[in-house]
């Protein structure tokens, strides 16, 4: 995956924002699920199933200015019965920019009680298994 | 209803981002809601009702930097049976920043279908009369 | 241009927040700008120069949901000695979704006074002419 | 330091999106150096200095909703010769959110060339010392 730094990506420092590599990271994460067939977000027949994160960090190695094209790397690391976890490596020509780790949980999100984390069908481990790395 | 410009509200000309006078607006808006003991999003019985927006205007006439603070003035402007049309005053240190215009109308949100409009009901009409100016 | 609402473009009404609409056309303009070999912030022999916004307006036709794709068509409407305006036009599936305006000043950026709008010089008023429509 | 979560903050799963929080522990750090009589970005005789992320981490405890408000501590953990090292935990209604960790490092800006890491001097040292715990 590929993204240009916009404008509205930028600070006051004249570089790309620290909340925006999460945002990249997030949607190579969705990239991938999309390449597989999935969506971060799906319906069955008892309600909606998503993937919150329950933790993220990113190491910031280098800036990336405005109109910047950066490259957004993304495996799976770890794939647990509810959770995976993805790394996730930023370059911008050739030069490492950052890398960065996201955990999510397969859950069931309900109306008024927080998400449920459920087992990973095995249909979506057996998609995931091919990104392992 | 006042803001500072924080970091991530900057740009690279190290000025706050246009698109961020519209989410300063809106959050005046939901503000006046929320002192009239409305919200910008309700459950009724028969689902949820929002209020989509179906115009948003802005003039800039100067810019805000990192830290200042921005005194939002909001007020209804006009009131349709089916919309509000909201008036904005952004100023900083009684220096004019912005003024805007929002149209939202008031619609039932649907799974499938896109939100449709319905009437205001009459107990909401009178909260936002005295708002009207 | 086309883009795909992510995941953090969404609000909890399940739809594209409407300030994503001027982000949306202001990376059009933008790629309309790099198109034409200029960009949005360029440094000069005497300091910075951007085009700040001093007016934008959008009117939504329709809502986009998570991972529809949308594009956008950008032209230039208005060519003024020290300002353009241009028309936006964001369409998914052949459905209108939003049509826009915004208008930009040519300025020189100053570190202690607010911006300065100064000519367009030629040699860029001959580039956006071909975009005139 | 509290915040109310806005619309634009929330996405389609109906919830703050995790980018946010990162936001939020960003606008806690700023407070803090501005309590202090400090700021994230000032200018001395030779230039710009800054507080460049180099790493940020956050886990997930819980969720938030649209118009939530949000408890969010900050504390120096780490004080480094050239970094510091903050420590955040969120709440809502006394119920944990997240916890975190930032870590930034001292810098002169510079126009054509990386971020320069240098000593943080004294007077900041002592003012981020009463934070320390």
């Amino acid at each position: 995956t590929t993204r240009r730094v916009e404008f509205h990506d930028t600070d006051a420092a004249g570089i790309m924002h620290f909340s925006c590599y999460f945002r990249f990271m997030e949607e190579a994460e969705h990239e991938l699920l999309r390449d597989s067939g999935l969506s971060v977000i799906h319906q069955d027949e008892s309600g909606t199933i998503s993937w919150p994160r329950v933790a993220a960090e990113c190491e910031f190695h280098g800036a990336v200015k405005f109109e910047d094209v950066v490259q957004i790397e993304v495996r799976v690391r770890h794939l647990g019965q509810k959770s995976v976890m993805y790394g996730f490596r930023l370059t911008h020509d050739g030069r490492d920019v950052a890398t960065g780790k996201m955990t999510v949980v397969y859950c069931r999100l309900c109306e008024d009680a927080p998400p449920k984390s459920i087992s990973i069908p095995d249909w979506i481990t057996e998609k995931l298994k091919s990104r392992l790395q």
